[in-house]
């Protein structure tokens, strides 16, 4: 299907001055990726390029050169900065042709919001030569696909929202047919150990390899992920009984750190395990600041589970809301392990939970001292068994070491559930 | 001090196939576009490739071609898959010669821990022949400064705990001799505003912009940004009024829309406001579910105005902690005026603070009817002058729709602070 051998590419390019800014974050890529993967396909480049003509056309032409299937986004508005269809259209020396349709179809979508198309609206409507238009139900700027002796060059909008069901209803199914192989892959998630106990421990493993699978780890505050992933070759079947081998023998020497193995997050797999058990869950949470609860709710139907969660920043709150004995925290400092023992003891049997989780501790940046530092953080988990309280000492910045305080606590909460499942 | 015009680019590439991975967000490039802009400078390029040695040296050898200044970062570790320092040695033909001190440094920092150096770290002490050594002190790999014939090609670790430090203290301080001319730049905020109606009212802005000024929107759930930007010329202080001027200009027709002008966020600003006015906050959240607790302490020293958050997800929970009556839930629903209404009210009145704060709402994906759809939340903002509870309907997924409920309830506390500003 594809002709060219020197196109042996798959790239990706996003268009938008903004998208070199400081704070922007880009997510359409990883959306592309992961559709390329169900496709078997691996996304070779990105590239990221600001609004300027000359550097949209320079980009283009380097991938032009080199690669087989080329997505384009943005530039394709009505504003004066949106260049991407001229960049393209000269590159690949064609016109742009107006298409009546476009524009009648702009002007409905105007008018049936009650409001006017506006004259630049009737840059949209102009095509490359030759392309088939991707029409675009969430925006005014239609798609392209332009198929040029076996090179597939697809231009989109840039708003995720407008790419992602384009990328979905229009461009895949017309991928499809030029699928060629699968891709194997499994994503191992790590919490609860660093990426060199990590790699001492499966270093072993490298060796066992076949050439052709790939393992790459990750490591995040708080969270390392091995990734292996491996091209079908002629016996599918054989190709996954030997990614499962590796990943059972990852999975032995990594014990019970392996909180995940199909991509899930620490929140959705504390989610299953509390609804598998019927068992329901509050938190007191203060250094964390609703992190915690933020990110259990962040799972569809966690109302099922999650009771409640008392962000009990003051002490005052900590008194008054969980019971914790005001003497305590003077004789013990708020951020204490007899503190954390008694917010997660008191918001368990204010909620009528059977597991209470409780942080406190020091986020930062001020507020540390020698004895107690910036980082320092109690997390404590009571249950039918009793209380138990474990001490960090977190590195990073404060939206880091909140995050950190709050993976400690799910996974003290994931193996607690695991030891209450073996027990039964 | 740049020698040739053919290479005016700034690019920066990150090696690393997780970074291809869907799901993986990086975040090093937005931090060098920031320290860049410090420097007056624009990225003009970000590339992603793989690990692979042939993509990294087709990418390299791109960039060679067009940059001045080249940030490559990734693949200076100890695995097999650490391929950036022999493809840059071998684009640039130049060999890597072993450095005795870098393995002495690795093996030291090993033993500061009490492990032992592992035999592949020895790659990680082998220097691309004329390179500067970078020094990194959070990780093992060094990084690397060339510079020949006018292009400087800085080489990177990949880690941003171990990155930015490097970029920080070494890379910056021997690029600023190389700075030309500033660069002016303004970031305006806005929310409760669409694109659509902020393009309507600034469109007369357009014709006013100086040539070489920028202006760019960039629209996300629940917030819009405005950037401006321009390099400046012979007269520095002219183009800084002339910015000043378009700023002020957008800031009338917007209104009180835009919440911040020097890049603050919201929870930032009512920070800000709650301290210069003495003033007391607490909330209560249902759907947004903690996230409105954690943006609020993400700001250091928010424990000196954020007294507690209840994340009352069951009824129960709002009955017992809020007083929120039984029947009113049984006779409106928790999702109702009069249900955010009551949770504001008593949250403040339970905290002792001079503002509540509430959300109800339904985040989906379940739990929506025709009567009330995913996407409905109430908002309710408590105060001495009684309560005010405003129906929002968002679009979006479940964690678009908890982050557009928050961005609103701080954006009703931050038009009620400037009210009472006003007041004063």
């Amino acid at each position: 299907m594809i002709k060219s051998r020197s196109k042996k590419y798959i790239e990706y390019i996003a268009t938008g001055s903004e998208l070199l800014s400081p704070g922007f974050i880009e997510t359409n890529s990883s959306y592309l990726a992961g559709k390329l993967e169900e496709l078997g396909w691996k996304l070779n480049f990105k590239t990221i390029v600001s609004d300027r003509l000359e550097e949209i056309k320079l980009i283009f032409q380097t991938a032009q050169k080199r690669s087989w299937l080329i997505f384009i986004s943005g530039g394709l508005g009505p504003t004066e900065d949106d260049r991407t269809r001229q960049a393209v259209a000269e590159i690949l020396k064609r016109r742009l042709v107006f298409h009546k349709e476009i524009l009648k179809n702009i002007r409905k979508r105007f008018e049936s919001r009650g409001l006017t198309m506006t004259p630049s609206n009737r840059r949209q409507a102009y095509i490359i030569d030759g392309a088939t238009i991707l029409e675009n139900p969430n925006g005014t700027a239609p798609g392209m696909w332009l198929e040029i002796r076996g090179q597939i060059i697809i231009l989109l909008p840039g708003p995720p929202s407008e790419l992602k069901p384009m990328v979905d209803n229009l461009v895949f199914p017309k991928l499809k047919p030029f699928q060629r192989r699968k891709f194997l892959q499994a994503v191992l998630r790590i919490t609860g150990a660093g990426e060199s106990w990590i790699e001492d421990r499966i270093k072993l493993i490298y060796s066992k390899l076949p050439k052709k699978m790939e393992l790459t780890t990750l490591a995040s505050p708080g969270d390392v992920q091995i990734r292996l992933s491996m091209p079908t070759g002629r016996d599918e079947e054989k190709d996954q009984r030997k990614l499962e081998e590796i990943k059972k023998e990852i999975l032995n020497l990594l014990e019970n750190k392996v909180y995940s193995t199909d991509g899930q997050l620490l929140e959705q797999v504390i989610g299953q395990k509390l609804t598998a058990n019927k068992m329901a869950l509050a938190c007191a949470e203060s250094c964390s600041g609703g992190l915690l609860a933020n990110r259990i709710t962040n799972v569809p139907g966690s109302s099922n589970y999650f009771l409640e969660g008392l962000v009990t920043y003051s002490n005052r709150a900590k008194v008054r809301e969980l019971g914790v004995p005001e003497e305590l925290i003077k004789a013990k400092g708020a951020v204490s392990e007899e503190v954390a023992a008694a917010m997660a003891k008191g918001v368990r049997e204010k909620a009528g939970a059977d597991i209470g989780l409780s942080t406190t501790g020091i986020a930062g940046p001020g507020g540390g001292t020698m004895e107690k530092p910036v980082g320092l953080v109690y997390i404590g988990l009571a249950s039918s068994d009793g209380v138990k309280v474990e001490r960090c000492l977190f590195k990073g910045q404060r939206e880091q070491i909140k995050y950190q305080a709050t993976q400690k606590a799910l996974d003290m909460l994931r193996l607690k559930l695991m030891e209450i499942e073996k027990g039964r």
